[in-house]
């Protein structure tokens, strides 16, 4: 069994202040998390007004948040899971993430689908979700609005993912009362649908007018909630630190019952792709 | 705007008694729905012991339980989707659907996802969800286990469908206190990834010691219920005809706010259909 956290805390645009961030860290790591989940551009903050200045919070593999999340993953034996703003090798800026373990970086993925004005900031990752085998399962990362992409939900799963590792930033709209937010309603489906275990570490804090859900979870392989929505009414969300046990290994059982199976019961001679 | 029912009926395996189905449509009818969903093997039942039982279960397209909606169809101006056992002209037996309009057969669908011992019984449908312009807007059908596939369900809103008709029969599994069962979880998620609005027709009434969810639900294009779960509870289903008022043409408008859509935001390039 592996306990696992959320961490959704509020970012700065321009600050640079990695506060919040280490004081989830040591709050997740102090209540035995082994996986810690932060929120997509967990740092930098989300609401960028220019290109230019999405370029100017990007930072390489060797900047100052990558290079904490390492110290902090050897210091506290914890493996991490953090969206930043990349500045790519190839001169471009990523909306990515990185999957920290023991000082190291075993992942680093880039957002395929973006949201909003974001093609304006980022350039699309054009790579299908990739597993790690860490000392707390296999993961998998992908970021926000990818989530919502059964297909690409799907890929992670086919490629053995014991766990889902989502960094989001997801904006506050308006829901029906007494609902859980649709993204929170799709996170479940995924899980259940693929017998996958999915992390998503939201956000918090107004930024530049924009709310935030606060919907960081953590959900079973069986698309039941162990823990979350961290924030249940429509109200702007609030920092804290989500945890919940789980056994990354029941993912490896695609079984619904006895004859069924999440995945070999799939049709694939049947989906046409070019649709 | 357009009135849609769904009819959550009992069945008795061997009775071929159309008593229940006929209230439940004239139910439906008084109160306005022009859009009337019936469980999947509505009136032969579902819980077969052997193939042969299945067999003697089964009829064509001429049949008893085809004749009659298509005539209630016409006598009440709605359009009926109902599921059956249908004896191909192959000698076949089928898990099937029918979508009536006007006294006449619109669609037959053959259910491509089989749950359980349905092997047993019946050969999986290889044609994957067609629309059917009505009058209450272009509609698709599934049954059951077939919502549960994310691919299938973007094969019927990239076909055009307004609205995806599904007969079911949810067989009733322990969850948590207070959660919606999984198989309301994936229809919410199913409307709200590719817009477009679900009901969903569950079964009620134990057969051979099965007990049912009750989950009939009409779900909007948003992934937000309408109405229903019929059944909130983990207690035996009760029957109930559900209805609610949607406008079928919002499904047309694929829209995520002012940047994005449902569709054209996939990245096909991406997705490997062989894995």
């Amino acid at each position: 069994m592996v306990v696992v956290a959320a961490c959704q805390i509020p970012a700065v645009i321009g600050s640079n202040d990695h506060g919040h961030l280490v004081a989830a860290v040591r709050e997740a790591a102090a209540r035995g998390a082994g996986l810690v989940v932060l929120p997509e551009l967990a740092v930098c903050g989300y609401a960028f007004r220019t290109a230019a200045e999405a370029r100017a919070a990007a930072q390489d593999l060797d900047g100052p948040t990558v290079t904490l999340l390492r110290a902090l993953s050897r210091e506290l034996g914890v493996v991490l899971v953090c969206g930043f703003a990349e500045l790519g090798a190839d001169g471009e800026v990523y909306n990515a993430a990185v999957l920290v373990e023991d000082g190291g970086v075993r992942l680093r993925y880039r957002k395929a689908h973006l949201w909003g004005r974001e093609p304006e900031f980022f350039r699309a990752g054009d790579r299908s979700p990739t597993v790690v085998d860490t000392a707390v399962g296999r993961v998998s990362v992908m970021i926000c609005y990818d989530l919502e992409f059964p297909e690409w939900v799907r890929l992670a799963a086919v490629a053995g993912a014991d766990v889902l590792a989502v960094p989001a930033n997801w904006p506050l709209d308006p829901r029906p009362a007494g609902e859980r937010a649709i993204e929170v309603v799709k996170a479940q489906a995924a899980a259940g649908t693929n017998r996958v275990h999915v992390v998503v570490a939201d956000r918090c804090g107004e930024e530049r007018g924009v709310q935030w859900i606060g919907g960081s979870l953590v959900c079973a392989d069986t698309g039941y909630l162990l823990t979350g929505p961290a924030t249940t009414t429509g109200t702007p969300a609030r920092p804290t630190v989500l945890t919940a046990e789980l056994d990354p290994v029941t993912a490896r059982d695609k079984s619904l019952g006895p004859h069924n199976n999440a995945l070999h019961d799939r049709r694939l001679e049947l989906y046409d792709p070019t649709t």
